[in-house]
């Protein structure tokens, strides 16, 4: 059940780099929801390739469309959001000079022994080009979450040795790399065209911070909301290592360092990312997805050939340099359709509430 | 959904931490498969309480009953395997004096909140000893996977401040606080002494290997290897943080110092930590799991009562100071109930697999 | 994932005929709901063995033990309820003669070619035994569905070849057939003994009616209330055909014959049986069930032998010479149990009820 | 989840009557199937409109378009197959006079109820044209299950008061209503068109039978193959009652004549319609599909209008009089999609199937 995510705001994606088409058929909304296809726009656009020296060059314009689950109003009308963006700029040269050997870092030769297939142009499935898909459902999780207050922003921390010190998600908006702190956005530009010019790539660390998640979402046990948003986050192709609040700098410290204490509307402070228990606690949901380098690189790497010789491969083709930029929206987007499931799942804690539903 | 975890080996745990009983269901199990009852009993004997200095003096014999599922020769007969262990030494009075307040740290104020009960003793099914159900399920996922030569260890390998420089498994099976680095151990150990002290306790960092999965587990997009492992570790009470392979040093590195060079079998050097592209890759699976230290301790802490007025709290009860000795079981436990979920899948990805199913 | 049945009402059930014991550990249940052991115990005793003629004289108490889901005040916590049943009267030897035998009828043949197994005392997992986990479930979710003012009642139509002409569902549920017309029902006693005389068993219908479903419960397309309701009713054993409303006339009539007038308040008439569209209208669920007849008969049947040598049996044991009165209280449990799924699925068709459940 | 069917072999359905298109994505394939358009194409051809007298006289080209999941050499890839069809000839006309009233037997009134949104364009997400879909899909698992010597096949048994007495699904194949009994098939005819005269319309009764499956499949408890396929034909709008065997029947007989006698490979008759306990026999699985009337009829009947004031209304518009031949199509596909789930899940039950599959 590789390709569906969520239990209540469930949705299924499909496509390939190289194929005809992606998209993401999307079941459970409820009736009512008001979709422009422009909101969905938006946030496809965030994502798109070539839009600096930073992404990839390819160009695509990824276009929206519905297919169904509108009113002639625009409303959603309880049946399933299918929605399709189709390829236009695939260039399978590009990779047939590759088809005969593995790119190491990728997904070809794990494909190959689960699936028996050569590496597919542009990886296939395994292709980032995916994420389009989780995108679009992301900004229909937005439209149902925003009227709730609740807000997901997410951007670049760290890109190779350059960590922000200080985080502005404005600036970031508009930085090609999405760094988040204004004074060092020209060093880590810099780190990236250094490795760009020697043909190499460079690892990155995005956080996300949801505002607005009121407190009780999440269920104990296997469902909490970090073991949740943290599959959800380490599904995104290249993320390594996920945190949720001061998580990584916790392990080092005691519990008097650790704790948070408590007020009466909740916890008075936020190293535990907004989450105790499983549960959000209605502060800020903050996590941090450690990105590795891009694998494909220009320099020369030890491979071996489809019938198993051992050869060396140079990847050149279209590649983001630096993943950050183009995978923050990503995690935006999973964070959402995440917390949309939770969501439509909080209506059933209480027994007045059940009855109150029946009411209508 | 909370409750249940896996598709295909499928479990559902319930029980609470002052409760008659703990327990699991296991659903998917192939029919054939001996269980003798002591192999589960010395999984459950790992995380048993009451062991050292370390751990909480709650003094629980964890007997294991098979209430279903097995033939009179004691193998799986292809129905649900239900085990069952009593609670035998539930002290509530220990917790009465807390359940008026909420304790910081703990899931108390986001219970009440989701569930609007006041806190529960030994804090319910919020309680780590919810995980003795997980490890017992976890030993028969071990039972499963041995034959297919597949093994997982998991193990301490900072405690504090105190970071392991070299990794000794067989040392950490035996030692208090199964670290796994010898010359450090006793480091490790003043670390937590002078927290116990000090009425505080440490965070602590648990490493699990699972070596002899083979080539072709987990499934692209949504149950990449690395989103399933990591969603099943963080819904592990007090796990903050889960890094695959290198993860977090990755994300500051380049791509030619991140790749692993690729031969005929497969990768040659293990820095992506056995997956790549949410398959594996047939090198061991590597993972950090980050733990917060215990939020129990005997320092005064700003808190408020169920009325919601501030007030001050001292938690004093039976817990563990550090909690990576008794993690790193349900750690490997969730790693195996994860890869037998996914072995019991690996069936239908060649046509020819699943017609030669068909002549039995 | 055989054995687990429900999105959010989940259950899963576990238990051989003659094992240790049977169970259910119930997921999904909101906080706050009192469930006393009475109550189950009520719904347990209705499809008890030994209580008449008709029935198996096989004597379980049925004592259910609840380990897990409640409060001190005996209310749920939101936390899995698991609820235990233990075997007292198994009699293996009654079957050890038959071991090596498959039963016609039975499951044994089928499940050898499954699970590679010979035929399980009782019929260990394929047991109508196994109902009595459905039934404590069925008691907790007419707990969770009586106040909301909807009550589940089945009783016998059809005893070989005596169909009911009038219901009197009170009258049936002291009947030892629960046959549920005053005036047949001595006919259909006689039905059931002379069968039994001749050493031989008799077919049986199920009325399942559902009153109090308020309008709007049941999904489009693949999760119809019917759909659901369907697939609960076919998992009973013996069960072999279900209809709802006039279903099967129906098929034989014209339109304007078929279709339900609609008023203000819904359909006038109930032909539809309470679902039209798949989603309920407000008016009574009416379901039947077609039941076999016991394959256990103490005339000679031809069969084979475990290493398939031709030879005849003849089934003594204990068993129900008609199956309908200890069905129908299983019948009310399925539907009990599907409703509630639904019940918990109500709550996100309008926005404005997602939005009020936030403001808890 | 309500759009989403199945577990390993898993679809998404999506699309409205009137809306831009309808689809499917399906989910589990394994590697390497052929999927030429043409299969589908064949199956999608077998239930379109516009092909008789006794179909409605929309006219649908249903070509379909594969959007993903397959290799240039048209093999699937492991990843999802997404097939697009667009609806080319709706006339919302017919439907805005009816827009504003509710159509008795239809899902308007309980839509309104479960959505809040007025009787859409055609019924919508509720018109039988969302069954597009599912032969598609249906068609998709024919090609994988073929290959095993699986085939389904449909046929109409009865048309009002007319049924087949002989069953001859080559001739049913080419009679305009699928009439599987040559000597009554204008007898049947003449049933439709009286109705159709009298601006009426008819019920009718499908039979499925689906040899070559394999003995052992099935699951116990929950997902028996009756309660599985039983759910699955239930969900298709307008069947009101599903039949296995002889299922009816029985109800009525005694043991002795209901059992099938069982020789060395399996039962030597087939009373029970291919399933014992829940599981398949090797025989032919054998099912009837009761079918109400197509409630669209010229009449005049009592109906609402959204503001709920009484009115009367005859529908026009285009509609099949006698459903049967349609959904003989669409009760294959169920059929298939819900074998070849099944077929994906049998690889799992003895531990020397998963280990060879470890082999590859």
């Amino acid at each position: 059940m590789s390709n569906v995510f969520g239990h209540n705001f469930r949705i299924m994606t499909f496509g390939e780099s190289h194929g005809p088409a992606l998209g993401v058929v999307i079941d459970g909304l409820p009736a009512g929801l008001k979709v422009p296809l422009s909101a969905l726009q938006k946030d496809l656009n965030r994502r798109r390739p070539g839009q600096s020296l930073y992404t990839s060059p390819r160009r695509e314009p990824d276009q929206a469309e519905i297919l169904s689950g509108l009113t002639a109003e625009g409303r959603t009308n309880g049946a399933p959001l299918a929605i399709l963006i189709r390829n236009e700029n695939a260039q399978s040269q590009d990779y047939d000079r590759l088809s005969r050997k593995f790119r190491p870092g990728h997904a070809d030769w794990t494909y190959f022994r689960k699936y028996g297939l050569p590496p597919q142009p542009g990886g296939g499935r395994s292709s980032g080009r995916e994420t389009v898909a989780r995108v679009a459902a992301g900004a229909v999780a937005r439209l149902l979450l925003s009227p709730l207050g609740l807000s997901a922003t997410a951007y670049t921390v760290a890109v190779g040795g350059v960590r922000a010190a200080a985080v502005d998600p404005d600036f970031a908006e508009h930085d090609p790399l999405r760094f988040a702190d204004r004074d060092l956005a020209g060093l880590a530009r810099q780190e990236v065209e250094t490795a760009l010019r020697a043909g190499d790539s460079v690892g990155s660390v995005v956080e996300v911070v949801v505002t607005g998640v009121p407190a009780g979402w999440g269920e104990p046990v296997f469902d909490k909301l970090e073991a949740r948003l943290g599959g959800a986050f380490l599904s995104i192709g290249a993320v390594r290592a996920v945190e949720f609040g001061e998580g990584i700098a916790l392990a080092a410290r005691r519990g008097s360092e650790a704790n948070d204490p408590l007020g009466p509307d909740g916890p008075l402070t936020n190293r535990h990312g907004g989450i105790q228990g499983g549960i959000s606690t209605g502060l800020p949901v903050v996590a941090r997805l450690y990105i590795r380098p891009t694998p494909s690189i220009s320099l020369e790497q030890r491979s071996v050939t489809l019938s198993g010789q051992p050869t060396t491969i140079t990847t050149h083709g279209r590649h983001d340099p630096c993943l950050a930029p183009r995978l923050a929206p990503v995690a935006e987007a999973m964070a959402l359709i995440s917390l949309a499931d939770f969501h439509l799942e909080q209506s059933r804690h209480y027994i007045a509430i059940n009855q109150s539903v029946e009411t209508d």
